[in-house]
């Protein structure tokens, strides 16, 4: 039966209040308005940042919503003057979409990103409507995105696997070849070894860079770290003095790069000063929580540090994902071995709390 | 009469103790050891860093002391194994000495380096021995430096007005030219339009940015900025906003390059977040007081601002500072400019009083 150009009813899990636990619910997603595409989805990864909103600590979260950006997809409907996608092509949507202007210009725009254009939603379910969330909303069968929020990928892809270059690994990876630029022979620190630490290792190690020291309060996450590149790994509650004067005794004045990607700001600082002065770089890739600042002395810069952040690890999200994908179809990037766990998509609760006990890279739900 | 060999005595400020005026002295100078050089100082610049040590609020400050480091001279004698450089020659004093293995590396070290590097001093008074400042000490007829931290330049030019390159200009006009690698048709902000500030306008002018915005407190600095390049001046004063939130109104989204030349935190906080997003960088050159710390929203770095500062303006100091000088000698940089204020040496607390009463731009001293 064809569903193009009506109401599809399907099962989200819906975030009603902040808070409160998902609930499976039946939601009508409206057709694709102009310049919009409706997908399937067929897999989506949890992010920290879906956690995040749920929990009422983003500000500038809103509720009724539908969560979810990690997600990969087909094409069930194009809207009115959408010419780069149709019926059946295989996609992954973006948080960060890429517009002509280059896609940093409107990063906080879209990153808030709630409604469509238009001011309207597409989701609603019991008579209410439902936000949407970073412009993807994967956590819903069918969902309906922005154009340019959408990448076009390679039909042989396996979307329980390619989904998760939708955030986590792309931002880590990228932060790492992109942001930093990890030069060879260089020294570089990553802290924290979830999914964004194991990426940024990746990255550091495709660039060349000799030594790669994982840091990580949480010893089960080594071996996986060793696995990823890391060529030697710290564990901060072995030492009593602050981590940074560590890792400059360890590197003989600092390390070349470092990357924060735990969102703590205590952290974000020793990162920052586990760097080498004249030329060390630090990237912050965690997302601290709201309203917490980062600090440091401004003789830190001064001595030639520098001090940046990556968000979607530096990519153009349109052209970038395509190739990413083919980089993993032809091995050259990892991506199977985040995927600890894969659940049904009811089992998403479940999920979140794999995520919390840091039991799990990453979690991926199947439709 | 021959000096060579022999100790000298000539006149010289002496910082006896933190927080008391300068007094005029007789001192002794010692010959050169080896890999070391003493110069007759003919003029010097007076700079904050000068007066921030003497009023002892730097707590790695150390007393007694000849303080000084904008300086030019002439060779008057050169200690065992020195090669690069012969009695007569036109030289310039570096307080970042440039090692074979990067400058940079050892900078931390240099920046305090109140002795030789045998651990003595080259200064006595009153039988005491008085500690060296920032390897320049050019508060003195004469003194003793590292032949690493010695620029030999060009022996037609003025040493009343080159002098300032061993400092505040070269700081400047490299934060724009080297650090932030300012690019042609950008828009610039400069916080704080004195020696430092304007330096930092000619270098972004020099990059060919279309638009450079000064902002300062005094409104007597705006003259002088828009002779130096500035293309449009803001006073915080004028506005109930937070500056940062003006500029970026003014430049639709945020300024490419910032720079903070005045040494405050909250400016140093203002001139990053004026930067626009996804690509704005930020240079600070102000020494901010001890113990206090900058500090933003991680969202500033992870939404594609870049934190950076300079020391030096990113120079290979006895490369780069006769290529200064060639460069002042041809008309290509403006260093004349700089200096409003030409007094005898033994005004020298005049001098100092000028700077702290915003008075002046560079306060030159004769000997
Ligand atoms: N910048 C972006 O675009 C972007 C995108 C996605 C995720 N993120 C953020 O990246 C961060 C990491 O995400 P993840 O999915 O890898 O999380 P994760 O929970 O899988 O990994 C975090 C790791 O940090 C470790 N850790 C906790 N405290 C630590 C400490 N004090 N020192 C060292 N290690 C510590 C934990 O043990 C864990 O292994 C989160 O803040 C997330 O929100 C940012
Ligand atoms: N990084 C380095 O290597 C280096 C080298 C030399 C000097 N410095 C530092 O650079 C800074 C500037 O030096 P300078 O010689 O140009 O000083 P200056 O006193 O001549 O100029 C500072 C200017 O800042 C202005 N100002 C003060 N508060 C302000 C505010 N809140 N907003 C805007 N403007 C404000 C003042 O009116 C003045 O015009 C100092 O902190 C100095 O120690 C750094
Ligand atoms: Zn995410
Ligand atoms: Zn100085």
């Amino acid at each position: 039966m064809a569903t193009e150009g009506k109401v599809i009813r399907c099962r989200a899990a819906v975030a009603w209040e902040a808070g409160k636990p998902l609930v499976m619910e039946e939601v009508e997603v409206a057709p694709p308005k102009s310049g919009e595409v409706r997908l399937k989805i067929a897999a989506t990864g949890i992010c920290h940042t879906d956690s995040y909103t749920l929990s009422g600590s983003d500000p500038e979260g809103v509720f009724p919503v539908v969560l979810g950006h990690e997600g990969a997809g087909i094409v069930e409907s194009i809207g009115e003057g959408v010419t780069k996608f149709q019926k059946g092509d295989t996609v992954i949507p973006l948080y960060i979409p890429q517009c002509a202007a280059g896609q940093l210009s409107q990063l906080h725009l879209y990153l808030t990103l709630q409604a469509q254009s238009d001011g309207t939603t597409r989701f609603s379910c019991k008579g209410k409507s439902l936000f949407h969330f970073m412009g993807c909303s994967t956590f819903s069968e069918y969902t309906v995105v922005a154009e340019i929020s959408l990448a076009k990928v390679d039909h042989m892809a396996p979307l329980d696997k390619v989904c998760l270059l939708g955030c986590g690994i792309t931002t880590g990876y990228g932060a790492a070849v992109n942001t930093a630029k990890v030069e060879a022979g260089s020294t570089c620190a990553v802290f924290g070894l979830g999914a964004l630490g194991l990426a940024a290792i990746m990255g550091c190690q495709a660039a060349g860079a000799a030594r790669i020291i994982g840091v990580d309060l949480n010893p089960d996450k080594f071996k996986t770290a060793q696995e990823f590149g890391a060529t030697e790994v710290v564990n901060p509650k072995d030492h009593s003095r602050p981590i940074q004067e560590v890792l400059v005794e360890m590197t003989d004045g600092g390390v070349d790069y470092s990357f924060e990607c735990v969102g703590n700001v205590a952290i974000m600082r020793a990162a920052l000063e586990a760097c080498h002065k004249g030329w060390g770089t630090s990237v912050i890739i965690g997302v601290a929580a709201a309203g917490q600042e980062i600090s440091t002395r401004p003789f830190q810069l001064v001595t030639g540090r520098t001090w940046k952040g990556t968000a979607f690890g530096g990519y153009k999200s349109v052209e970038s994902v395509p190739k990413l994908v083919e980089e993993y179809m032809k091995k050259k990037l990892k991506v199977d071995e985040f995927v600890t766990h894969t659940l049904p998509f009811e089992k998403i609760t479940e999920g979140f709390d794999l995520m919390h006990a840091g039991k799990c890279i990453r979690v991926v739900l199947q439709f």
